[in-house]
């Protein structure tokens, strides 16, 4: 079973060529996997801080330590790719050893454009290692590893593709593996070294795997494959569309400033000063049995998070809607009930496909 | 287990004199078991006839060859009691031997009135025996068996419990356990006799109960129990009046005639006559994954139903019913998108208790 | 589902021209199915007595106001094939409707003759419908619906199937068909008719069925015809083999008294008069945590049961038997400790094959 | 649930000063846990070198360039602590920074004698951490954190605790949370301190744990306690000692090779040199549905081994031990059937305690 999971698990990452590592650990187990794999001590890498999971990794890059050239943004807004772009430009002797982004910053709701990043690498002829954080992209946002010539991709078992936690799901690239044979970083639970002398042999497991996630990881790709990864990608992007319209309606702000950054997992939604935004969260899950994202950080308080990833449904979005629409009542904001829940419908009654299966 | 099973269950009826069957059969095996050991063939029993669930009720009682004395009212409204008064002032030969009442007819969302069934019987002082369907209702609307003097009353695992289909529950008065002595009614999987030897042994079973179901039950009552039986039923009030509030807002009629009937577990709502409602529910199904009732018999094509029964809550319930919007509308009826969900919302904002657990 | 269900469910029957009804019921209501269905009120029937098991069916047909004539054999014996002979013979105006027999008697172990039954139907050219209780044969021991002439056989979710209870499978011959549009007695859950009228609709169910036990017929068919039915049947015959030479072995005598009535799926062995049976079940219960079936009625206290039916293997059976003998010698019967496991052995490792899709 | 579960998780380690982390990782990641959290670069540790556990233990010491003076013995033979005592005696400098030992070496079934290490440290006031991999020890044998000043206990969640794999279980005393806050070895996805963090904080997790194994746990703890740990321990060794019985019956050499480090969760069994112990493994997967664990590396192809822990009972023990018999028939060793099964036979039919809650 491991084989074919192996070889099926690389289509999420739209990969032929890489290298998957199925790890029971986590997110951010998976992060050290990328980041020890690949790089020495003291290495120069690139890395985007434009919310708390970013701040994150960069917290796990200084104390690996690498030498983390932090370029950061407004909390709310993408990376800057202008700033990586004069670095580049700068870094004639290469030193810089690999650019690490988080492909979708679940704090802010803010999704980062992969392409325009391996551009400005290639419009640079910079050889750095390309490392992204899809915990919460891959499989419900568009992400194409071998076309934007991704090095290190990796997801958890527990966002998009719905599985209890445990699993780290990282991808090597073959330039990512290559490089993994010289990287100093002192590592032995999360090597690939291992893992690739089991693959050899074809009994590919180092230490013992978590079985039961293998066998949740076996459906989890046969019902994302049923759907069509294409149309759970844009089952996402109808979710997204609608909360944002509804977000709209109630006279709200998204926290992501511009358009270009909109995430289709995660819509942070900024409130008024006179709203604490915890509050929202708290009586969503103290009278509504609903479970809004706090904000974290330099937002806490400020804005309140409404999920929309993995087993989703357009009713299920809409019932976590109307809720929203409650509890700001509650709280005292001036909502119009029904308000963004008829936006929202009036976008998805136009756009919902028929269940293929049910035609 | 079955011990305290057996004195647990007894709660949902409201009933401490009872003496509760767990039978591995579905409502249909219920009835029966309900009429074949109170009665004997050619026995006159009345009947109310407002729906196709006390139509197939009706149609065992016949085919049982009982002696059925049928009141039938127009679908959408609730049962005759008049005529039921006028039957037992007549009777002074106490013919009739048995009142079978469904509490809640599901096909057209109305709910009888069992205490003013009991007032005309005690009115009479009519020894008629008292048998009630509550599948759709038990645990879900107000029942007080021992307080309304019913003399059998009976649910299905698959409703109001939300457990999976297979288990029957019937509960019997001891009025209804004496008649049980000498009904001649031919049975042997339904008979009490053997379930009553077995109860004395303290072995419990005649034969292999469902054990799945047991330890099924036995969480579910933990569930109810936990919630407070009470509170279950304000729930199921909060949601129907929610849903009956999004029906009016619509501009469309409920199938129930009169308030006194509104049952709080189903609403059936009646489309104009240009629309087909089983297209309505065709497309619940087919383009957004919501299973809504079909009209049945007479009112087929000519009501949709919404059920609002069972582990439920109100952001489910308000999904549901912005799924209702977008079919009304994708079938051509005028609907104002997000106009039903506002009226639900302004009621259940004003109504929905915190949980007490994450107080 | 349940189309391709109710195909491949025949197969367990050995048939193709049968009708299979999937009933959410147990096996005492697969027995009242196959009577009510196929017989009238009054009507005279042959049934064999040589159990507990064929002694509760008999109770139900007399209940169920049959005209029931008994064979009585002496517990431990098979059928009595030469009294049916004789009444066969004798029954010139064929006033028998049907034959009666329980093809595994699961109180004392005995097999009956199925095909000598038949044989003798032939040889009188007698038109009795033959109806079988296959509880504890069907999926274990040789099973031939269509080339015995069987009108009904039954058998229950949880006993070869492995399957919780909650389910009986009836099917039912062409000519069992044709009887029931005559048979008179009294039924509706129970009814065929009922199922057939949906069958033609292609809705299938009269009622509610047991959804979860259809997910569990269709996984448990799917492993035995995984293994292969033959190679079922014949495991079966190897676990009953391995028991039957380690009750030689402990010197003790099967409750069955000729050979070719042995049951390959339950083996009731006698114990020394000073000993109580009962005790050694006790003791398994309560000290080895293995279950023992106790001596019913006739054979309380003189015989325990091992049971060896379903999805269980070699290893599991000797397991069990290591802990009949030291039960045995728990309660003072001078057993050698290893000698029925040895005997057991001798035979399996001769005799167990390869598992083909480790081979 | 977690505050509690972190309380009684202590239990099992018979710790009440520990502080215990429940990592989403295996056993190999408990060890780096271990290790990075209270040694730096460079540390010298003592380690035994006793089989393939302690082997692959020693690598990973090894990589994460600790100084490691390594005691080995030859296979089948547990620490030499004799060795230890010397070492300790001429580090009056106190270069040794820990000790580590594996105590049930899971490849040749050896126990080690940890009180002896603990008397050893003391008599020489040797101020070494004490680092022990319960992976195959822990709720099986006999552990006592506190009494024996065990500085870091390990365990997995697949072994004893029989959960699903997926948790690493790290107990640490007050002496190893000091020591962490100068341990300069990288880590991150282990550090304690984050873990620490947020247990101040009262939220416990510094990343998303795997809930469904916090369940597990909750559940797997229920268990132990209600049979009570002594009690899990007497079974355990209950069950090896009649392990141990049979293989001596079969003339079957134990690879422990002195009665001291016999353990009692695994038993590794040499066979004669013309037979290949894999052969012995391959057929029990092959014919019988038993796993035997392979001999690893040094002892490959020489020993078989039976594992006997977790929830495992006597009769499931006895039904491998069958097993076993007929599968060294099967490779030609001339064993007498029966013979391993009646000795451990007459043992447990001596020992085995009645079941508490069936008494």
């Amino acid at each position: 079973m491991t084989k074919t999971l192996l070889e099926d698990v690389k289509k999420i990452f739209k990969s032929t060529t890489g290298t998957p590592f199925l790890i029971p650990t986590t997110g951010t187990g998976a992060w050290e996997s990328a980041l020890t794999n690949t790089l020495s001590p003291g290495d120069r890498v690139v890395s985007f801080l434009i919310g708390q999971f970013s701040l994150l990794w960069i917290d796990q890059q200084q104390r690996l330590n690498f030498n983390v050239d932090v370029i950061e943004s407004e909390w709310g807004q993408g990376a800057n790719l202008e700033v990586l772009a004069s670095k580049l430009a700068a870094d004639t002797a290469h030193t810089i050893k690999a650019i690490c982004i988080v492909h979708n910053e679940t704090a802010t709701g803010v999704t980062n454009n992969l392409a325009a990043v391996r551009k400005i690498l290639d419009y640079y002829r910079h050889p750095a290692l390309f490392l992204v954080d899809g915990v919460s992209s891959i499989c419900a946002l568009d992400f194409r590893m071998d076309e934007w010539g991704i090095d290190v991709a990796l997801t958890g078992s527990q966002k998009a593709l719905s599985l209890p936690t445990g699993m780290g799901i990282v991808c090597a690239s073959p330039k990512a593996l290559e490089a993994s044979k010289t990287a100093k970083s002192v590592r032995v639970f999360f090597d690939w070294k291992d893992y690739l002398k089991f693959y050899k042999l074809g009994t590919f497991w180092p230490y013992t795997p978590s079985i039961q996630l293998l066998y949740g990881l076996r459906t989890a790709l046969d019902l994302i494959f049923e759907e069509g990864l294409d149309n759970v990608i844009a089952r996402h992007g109808r979710l997204a569309k609608a909360t944002r319209l509804a977000v709209e309606a109630w006279g709200l702000k998204n926290c992501t400033q511009k358009e270009e950054w909109y995430s289709d997992t995660v819509t942070a939604v900024v409130v008024p000063p006179y709203i604490d935004s915890s509050e929202i969260v708290r009586r969503g899950w103290k009278r509504y049995n609903l479970s809004l994202g706090l904000g974290l950080n330099k937002v806490a308080g400020k804005v309140f998070r409404i999920g929309h990833l993995g087993n989703l449904n357009e009713l299920q979005l809409l019932g976590c809607l109307a809720g929203v629409e409650m509890i700001l009542k509650d709280v005292g904001y001036p909502v119009k009930l029904g308000s963004g829940v008829a936006a929202a419908c009036a976008y998805l009654q136009n756009n919902i496909p028929m269940i293929p299966s049910r035609i």
